[in-house]
């Protein structure tokens, strides 16, 4: 539970100081105050500007001290250093509550980012809770609370509903704002975080779950600020029955910039972000209209067992675009029941059997489609229906789209596509709370959204023995960097097969520590400074007997002369198995702990074939990520090729997310990870550990 | 030039009889007659039905026979054998032109197929030519010619405009003129084709390339019927500076059925299309709502040079959506030259040196959105501009709406996304003949179409010596498909080389071949019945020596003994190199002969990783296929990788290609082709070459 004082003085303030209110109407800081009044906030307003006595017929105060007390929230207008001092005024005054509309801070650079943390430091002594620095405002629909900048309160009304936002970018309320306008989407509060010194998306979702007017969170994100909060509000959200709906830019970075580490690369920002997001039970769309209109397919239901949907129409091409949507997001399309075909074979409706259960104009008509969404929903295998309505949607709506309004709290949930312009049948679904999609790909995004999402994981346990084993090889190693026989011997403590592996300094003790492995070897470079072996020419596999293994060595060392003159020799066991794979570990930045798969190999990275999920990770959780990655489908049987040990791999994938466990790796990469065939084993052959600032 | 009577008949017929007219306005019969009086059809009607001597307040009449000619164009609204009678009634009567309504025709079977076949025999024989059937009508706009039983015609008023549609889908078109008629989007023609038994995309659209109402051409297709008449219609469009913009169904097909070769796998028919499309000049686009946005980027203006765009807006999270959506498209998004950069620190708006010129509130204001929008057409590498409108779309269009006018006949596009719901400001731009998008996804896929058209490519020459040397080789092989030892005397004749390979029939024979070729050596099985050898443990490599080679042919015979006891052996030079792809060649059923280039084994095919273009290609064609398979980025020097013989790669694929020369060719694989280091060439080790009709 949330501070409800805190949450009262931040959304529904009893008296507003707007500081360095403006009396003219042009400006920017004259806005808060004009849309305020313009509609109908019932609390005390005090302007605060030290050259008027009267802004828009409200009496104006010099400084926040002259103000008649108590006030609740102040909506500071002052750039920079006016600012700091405003939030210093709220402290010494007692105002629990400042939103700050300014930018110029932690987005802004080095200077920026100490202006901030000068302004966060002020706060917190003052006991101050800041929203911002750099955020339009909030509006709090249901109690006329305006407290924003934003243009958009140019409407002349505000549609209150039960969608509660948090976003990241302060325009984009706006344009939620107006969407949701135009098509009877309302809104319990907006609220722009702005950069979140002090209150974030996390905290204040938290108010929004302990609201009783917010049915369902919308988050405009641009980044994860803290993934603590976030996460903690999603299961409390999830815990309440209110669904978390996330839109999050930055999609398209993966593979833009490539990472040192191959895990890195082959992971993206967008990939790890995903992982988070399933793990805590938010659900994602990937269209911005999405956004608003899928919260109806989840209000009130549960994560489905699976993601297979039916589709009816009174339109065929309409109908062919949201299921070609949706088969390129993987879902499928199951065919109609018998009672489907029954039920449109009495009616003297054709049906070819396909997936599309296409009414034609003979279908529509209430008591069919009614039936028919009906049957379709009753199909045990089915998870969601999806109703794609034509030219009738627009023009005689009492055919196929009134009787819609019956499965608005049916226990699977159904998904609308309006494919006319027909504004008023939109509205009239939205107002009987079933998800209505004015574009084919949203509606299939939005879907996907809803079948993709998955209750919030539970918490994996770290084998702690295995943990306090690593940790010791840790202590004894070097700083810095690991090199390969060194992480190797952590990836063993973990309990991952490794193969054996010996180091060495020149081919002699090659030869000799080759006797004791037993041919055939591969001998690498050993060197800190060649970190991509293969590419510096520093590998060569299969060596079968001393001849060979000695020109080898004089060949690795002859190469590595000039990068690394103190390089060493690694002698290893050959290992070759059905596939290898790469199995990495990343302290992300955003997320946190994460465990990356990926099938061997450059083409895994230029693919970015890759599964990613929070770390630790359980042992189901570890078998979803060796499904998931497309390049591994030959080890799980693929045109009848052999299997590969998949169980041995969830194995290791468990051990290697154990590291979640060490605070101080910064990266971990076993690559590559061999995998044998089923019941041999894998074997780790080659890897490293990078620790936390000591790369 | 079409045939301008005909084109007459059919889209401005100056008399038309309703065959199979109904009085009782609920029905769809009776809506064409309605609705050709409701908008002012200015020609004479003629209402057929011998039940009747009254329709709607005009004369009924019996028959066709019956009518007062002379008649230009009849609407069959009647079923099965009385729709073919009709037909014979036109022949009979000289009536140039019939459009058939309804269904159970071609798309319903093997009894509908024959009923078309019936249908256009009757139609070719008396000199009628035929839209549909299964086609719901056209609409000609600006001549109020509403010949069609769609319900969108319920509009009270048509918008006259500038784009003419034609849809396989008849449903579709009522959603276009909905979604067209909601944002002052006209249209000059909207044609439903149907199952295209006679008149086509491509004919029909050649008369909109001769119609002067028209500026551009929209094509809703589900198939390609004929693939001829559609690319020399795109051909004569181009030619005429007429845009030709597709949206096509059946995108997700892509990897679901997975053809007997591993090219149909990894081409998919949604990539020959594509292939068509990039090969005539047609743009595609692949979202709905950029079907009807888009157009004005492209009218008036030739493909750009290269696929670079810049980004101005007053929204920076809306703008962020649309950069993202770019970026996941390949589109690069350039930062603002100096000139954008000085004029912004002039009007003292910060400017972070991004890749988003974000103009910010202060910049929104008619001069410098003027400015920066001029300055960043200016720069030389910007191939289209994008600016991106908040809230002052919705309540101040005057400030960075109304200015973009002046950029509706530059020389390269603008492509605007209005972030709120601003219903007036998107009609005021399109009132203008300025793209404006209403979602930041179609605002991407339209620009992305825009700039991923190329004028349609010169025909490729195909070295006819080559292909009349293949030709005799193909005769003397056995009929049916060609074995991988006849197959690689054909690619040979192609001039691809090929590793040096003998049939034999058992073990002592391969070890006679071997002593010729040279050790080492593969071993596969030959067996007309074992089309996957390494799947059937039917490939060995790198055989060293004789008795390697004895033991090597008994495992594969004994293997091969329960499928295939007439199987031999062929035993080849082994070849390794850089890298191994599949090249493969097909005549597809819609668009042709087509080539396909992949990345080699069966990562390429989960990965659906490959290149295809139509059939023969030029060598400009064949390097930048090599560009296009991610997979093949080792062998271009990715991570400073040894590059392979690319040019030696894109000559194989050019006469590979060449095959397209011999009709009877069903397909051809080379699989794997072997690249060797830069100037070491390439190596055909297996392959298959199916005929026509002899698989």
């Amino acid at each position: 539970m949330t501070d409800p004082s805190l949450a009262r003085a931040l959304l529904n303030p009893r008296s507003i100081a707007l500081v360095g209110a403006s009396a003219d109407p042009a400006k920017t800081s004259a806005r808060p105050q004009r849309y305020l009044q313009k509609h109908g906030y019932a609390g005390r307003l005090l302007p605060i500007n030290p050259g008027r006595d009267e802004i828009f017929g409200l009496p104006s105060y010099a400084s926040l001290g002259d103000a008649p007390g108590p006030i609740d929230h102040a909506f500071i207008m002052l750039n920079g250093a006016a600012a700091v001092a405003a939030v210093r005024d709220c402290a010494d005054l007692g105002i629990p509550c400042a939103t700050l509309l300014a930018g110029g801070f932690a987005e802004a650079g080095a200077d920026g980012q100490r202006r901030q943390d000068d302004l966060l430091a002020t706060a917190r002594a003052g006991g101050v809770r800041l929203l911002g620095p750099n955020s339009i405002g909030l509006i709090n629909i249901a109690d006329r609370v305006t407290l924003s900048a934003n243009a958009m309160l140019e409407l002349p009304d505000l549609t209150a509903g039960r969608l509660g936002v948090i976003s990241q970018s302060g325009s984009l309320i706006g344009a939620l704002l107006s969407h949701g306008a135009a098509r009877g989407i309302g809104f319990s509060a907006l609220v722009s975080v702005g950069n979140e010194a002090d209150l974030g998306v996390g905290e204040i979702g938290g108010m929004l779950v302990d609201d009783p007017n917010t049915d369902a969170i919308l988050l405009f994100l641009e980044t994860l600020r803290s993934r603590e909060a976030v996460a903690a509000m999603a299961r409390r959200a999830d815990a309440a029955g209110k669904p978390v709906i996330a839109y999050k830019l930055g999609r398209s970075e993966v593979g833009q910039a490539l990472a040192q580490s191959h895990t890195g690369a082959i992971a993206g920002s967008d990939a790890t972000f995903d992982a988070f997001v399933r793990e805590h039970g938010i659900a994602r769309v990937r269209t911005f209209e999405a956004l608003i209109e899928t919260a109806p397919l989840f209000i009130g239901r549960r994560p489905p067992a699976g993601r297979r949907v039916t589709v009816a129409t009174t339109t065929g091409g309409g109908a062919a675009m949201v299921i070609d949507n949706l088969g390129a997001l993987g879902i499928e399309v199951l065919p109609a029941s018998d009672a489907v075909r029954q039920r449109l074979a009495a009616a003297g409706v054709p049906h070819d059997g396909g997936r599309l259960v296409d009414l034609t104009l003979a279908g529509a008509k209430p008591e069919i489609v009614s039936g028919v969404i009906g049957d379709l929903m009753a199909m045990p295998e089915c998870d969601a229906v999806v109703m794609v309505v034509g030219s009738s949607a627009q023009f005689r709506p009492e055919l196929a789209v009134a009787p819609l309004a019956e499965w608005a709290s049916s226990p699977k949930p159904l998904a609308v596509y309006l494919a006319p312009n027909a504004a008023e049948s939109l509205r009239q679904l939205v107002s009987d709370g079933i998800a209505a999609f004015r574009t084919p790909e949203s509606c299939a995004d939005g879907l996907a959204a809803f079948l993709d999402r998955r209750p919030p994981g539970e918490t994996a346990a770290v084998d702690a023995t295995a943990v306090a084993k690593a940790r010791a090889r840790l202590d004894r190693a070097a700083s810095g960097a690991l090199d390969e026989s060194a992480a190797l011997t952590v990836f063993t403590a973990l309990g991952i097969p490794t193969a054996t592996t010996e180091r060495v300094a020149d081919a002699e003790a090659a030869i000799e520590a080759a006797g004791r492995i037993g041919y055939p070897v591969a001998v690498k470079v050993a060197a800190a400074a060649i970190a991509h072996k293969t590419e510096a020419g520093g590998v060569i596999l299969d060596i079968a007997d001393a001849g060979a293994l000695a020109a080898a060595c004089r060949r690795i060392l002859e190469k590595a002369r000039d990068t690394a003159p103190d390089a060493g020799l690694t002698i290893q066991k050959m290992a070759r198995g059905r596939a290898e794979v790469l199995l990495g570990y990343r302290r992300d930045p955003l997320v946190g702990p994460t465990v990356t798969l990926g099938a061997g190999g450059v083409l895994a990275e230029i693919h970015a074939d890759a599964a990613t999920r929070l770390a630790p990770v359980s042992r189901a959780e570890a078998q979803a990520m060796i499904e998931d990655v497309r390049g591994l489908a030959p080890i799980r049987g693929y045109r009848g090729l052999p299997r590969g040990d998949c169980a041995a791999l969830a194995d290791a994938i468990v051990a290697l997310s154990a590291l979640a466990g060490i605070d101080d790796i910064a990266e971990a990469e076993i690559n590559p990870l061999i995998v044998n065939d089923d019941g041999a084993g894998v074997v780790a052959v080659d890897g490293l550990i990078v620790r936390q600032g000591k790369a």
